[in-house]
């Protein structure tokens, strides 16, 4: 079996912490051939933990002179556009990691590229791999709840400067729209689509609470699917002293919770059921996913296309909320 | 002590199971002289109750000739705009149970009334007299969890026909805007108001799950204080297998979790600190603040303004949602 040659561009936080482990799981299908990092000290580090494979400091000589047939892109978000038009350009696959892109039209031209580029283009959003959303879509099909009437998803956390992700300067004066509002909420929309279809209207509102972590870091978004169901979904970033990840789906026959990788299934005079699915965060499957595209010729499970929805759904809801709030800074 | 004479207009659950407990343990205040049920047995048998006290099926009768001071009307909320409207007239106190009428122009009525006759008038909201309330107003006064910049308050039960309240046929065949939604909906809103100040403006979603127990169960409205502080407000009456009574409120240095009876107060890198008040409903304090609202000749607490506008707020919602919503019915 002919493995895939692949350049990393960007070895930061995802790459190494998030891709990595996968990679290396899946070394029978993916072979890093060379690295990318405008720091050539971070370039080198993480070669050491491939096998000391070529190092760059530029991804343009990387396109043309690496040995590789497709790219992992996880950059600063604001990269994204340039870097990935290049690697199409390059004849490269693309493996890139989400958001698609800082705004929505540039997430319009890398759509438009991809149609004209014969490669294959995976938009990185692992939740729309992750086991547990998978599971929970089965529970629904099988009519194990009834029919669903609405969700509320609440996702509340602290994120300090001491947060790994907010030490990114790119992240701290982010050059894209809603900081981690967007970064992160593409993720929950992605499984809200991928579990319940497609929006069709709604409202929200947007704080910067801590703006040292970003431009916001609160955002309640309210809205209608076009099936009518009802959805809440809260990103709160600076809340102190509590923790919670919990998407609550509610069916005319019971309740789905849904925390992080746990579903509890609960019914009426039942006992609950659960599931549990510790081990995926979806790299795995993602990466899983890019090999059998490229190697079959098929469009991977999360396209550009959804990638490009999601994103236009989060900065909507920014967008919105910004227009709607009163901007309430303590 | 001059015990105020009161007239019970209305036996059923309300009267029964939530204001007799409290006037039992406030004998020293109030004494039962008169009851008024339009079906005769009623009367009676909450009468032998209270000492086997004159019965009346007929209000006006009773307003005429009992020997009472004030009245405590616990009707059906269509009745409640003619009873005190009469009540009024006949120089009578009024202890009158939440909502305060049945649509706007029957509040304004009634707030137009309370203003012309020189009598108590206590919209008897016993939310805004429970203490759990009170001690988070003043856990958030002394700063304990910093600037406080939203909340999110999630009410999801189960309402059936077995529910007892829900049995009632002017709750089935609701002739007041909303169902349960505006029935319970009123008691959140006034402790929202109580505790971060009045709404400015806001968006909602409505449905209809279980048309047995009423015209509408389940809204969730998003809104904005006038401070800026951002709620969400999810009445969900047909949530099966998941019961939740919790009102989130985030600080800048801290958060109030509220369930029912019981606050937890989290912070970063702290034990909870636990406060629990099991047994305040608020009706003692209610009947209580009549007595010295009658016997000091000031506002009670909870006036016939605060009620109105409760109600208002949760017409509004209702109405905006009813417009804005797909009315998805499974």
């Amino acid at each position: 079996m002919k493995k895939i040659k692949l350049g990393i561009i960007g070895t930061g936080l995802a790459a190494k912490n998030l891709h990595l482990p996968a990679l290396y799981k899946l070394s029978d299908k993916f072979e890093i051939t060379a690295v990318c990092n405008h720091t050539e000290k971070k370039g080198k580090d993480f070669s050491a933990l491939v096998g000391n494979v070529p190092v760059y400091t530029d991804y343009k000589k990387m396109l043309k002179e690496a040995d590789i047939d497709a790219v992992d892109i996880a950059l600063p978000i604001e990269l994204n556009h340039e870097v990935t038009m290049a690697a199409f350009k390059a004849g490269k696959h693309v493996f890139l990691e989400k958001p698609l892109a800082a705004s929505i039209k540039e997430g319009k031209q890398l759509l438009e590229a991809e149609r004209k580029y014969n490669v294959t283009a995976l938009l990185a959003e692992n939740f729309r791999y992750k086991q547990v959303f998978c599971s929970a879509k089965e529970l629904v099909k099988k009519g194990k709840i009834g029919k669903v009437f609405a969700f509320n998803w609440n996702l509340y956390y602290n994120v300090t400067k001491k947060n790994d992700y907010a030490q990114t300067k790119w992240r701290q004066e982010n050059k894209y729209p809603g900081g981690f509002v967007l970064d992160a909420g593409v993720h929950n929309i992605a499984a809200v689509r991928y579990l319940f279809g497609e929006i069709d209207n709604g409202t929200s509102y947007i704080k910067s609470i801590n703006s040292k972590i970003g431009e916001y870091d609160t955002m309640s978004f309210s809205f209608e699917m076009l099936t009518g169901v009802n959805g809440v979904y809260n990103i709160y970033f600076s809340v102190k002293g509590h923790w919670e990840d919990q998407l609550l789906i509610f069916g005319t026959k019971g309740t789905i919770e849904l925390c992080t990788n746990k579903i509890t299934l609960k019914k009426e005079d039942m006992p609950d059921e659960i599931y549990e699915y510790n081990e995926s965060f979806g790299y795995y499957e993602e990466f899983t996913d890019f090999y059998n595209a490229i190697t079959k010729k098929k469009k991977p499970f999360s396209t550009f296309e959804e990638g490009y929805i999601d994103m236009v759904v989060v900065i909507d809801a920014i967008n919105y909320g910004i227009a709607n709030s009163k901007g309430f800074i303590p």
